[in-house]
């Protein structure tokens, strides 16, 4: 019988180096052999990637309500699970998503002060009961994290998204969550202090995946 | 003390004809000094009309998952209610509405086969206790219907969008559930037999805001 794929998700705030280390363990996976599907939220489908384009787009003009958010970004979440994680799980295949429901109570929860009790409600109604086997908290110290996202947003000349906009306040409470998060469900999220040169962000991450995904394997 | 205005909804399937009516029932109402905002749903505000577009767009590689479908509309719902609706009552107008949370139990519950209690946590999730006061549903067979809207569209050259290209045991499925509701809620929804020339419809609708309306002015 085909043996259902494992769904590994990264978590983190902005400028903590998400993608440098989600291609980093993609590549520690495909090494031994697991075919993966690298994918991030909001978004991992053209529909749920117009989703996140009304997510991110900054309109002064019309704030984006705070329940409306957290209903447009389950409903990217449900079009994400529908079409591209659960059938990817179904065949075999090893989901390594940026970002995913720990990220919605750390911002709409933590940052927006959404009450969590909400949040979880809207995880039941479309995950029925699925959630990520392993989840990697890259955590830093919000200014270092600000001063890195200041770093690459000059280099590339892009502008801040909705949620980039946000000041230190918000993001202060974004890494609480995240980290009670992690706090609360340690058998499930492992913390990695991304506080560290790059090597030794990776040596970690390699240490945690020998620990906790080798016997997957 | 200012008093808050009435909000009322216009329900009905496609080519029963809505947007004559509503706009019959708004001159009936600024006729007797009522400030009338009319809005239509999924939309009414700027960012709800994006995620309209995301609804309605046909996109054949890539279905919409009826859950995605469904928290869309709440979305959208949700920001039009925060963006439009409420303050609009809150000062004192009339909310006059092309459709509203009815027509999800129609259209997603009826025609999709969603779950209604599904719709209706959602339905407590966003509205908090809000409904509309007055509904007006214009009912006839779904075949008239379809002649009605196959001949609108002839006329302006548009194509059908995702809702439009259903069939016609989809529509029979949205009329039927549409009637339930009404039967369901009679103090609030009012079925108003719209097979019939424009002048009998009409004739109809001023007897039934004179009857329901008229003791709120």
């Amino acid at each position: 019988m085909l043996q259902r794929g494992r769904f590994i998700t990264l978590e983190g705030g902005e400028g903590v180096g998400k993608s440098t280390n989600l291609e980093w363990v993609a590549r520690w996976l495909s090494a031994r052999g697991v075919e993966v599907v690298r994918t991030r939220e909001p978004g991992g489908t053209p529909r749920a990637e117009a989703m996140r384009e009304l997510l991110l787009s900054p309109k002064a003009e019309e704030p984006l309500d705070a329940d409306a958010e957290l209903l447009l970004i389950f409903a990217a979440r449900a079009q994400h699970l529908a079409q591209k994680i659960r059938p990817a799980l179904e065949r075999g295949a090893w989901v390594l998503c940026d970002r995913f429901t720990d990220a919605t109570f750390a911002y709409q929860g933590g940052g927006r002060g959404i009450d969590t009790a909400r949040i979880a409600e809207l995880e039941r109604f479309v995950q029925r009961g699925l959630e990520p086997d392993l989840t990697l908290l890259l955590d830093m110290p919000v200014e270092t994290a600000q001063q890195r996202l200041q770093g690459r947003l000059n280099a590339s000349g892009e502008g801040r998204d909705r949620f980039e906009q946000e000041h230190g306040a918000f993001f202060e409470a974004v890494r609480r969550s995240y980290l009670a998060r992690a706090a609360a469900a340690p058998q499930r999220v492992a913390v990695i202090d991304a506080n560290a040169p790059l090597a030794t962000v990776q040596a970690r991450l390699t240490a945690c995946l020998e620990t906790r995904v080798s016997e997957w394997l």
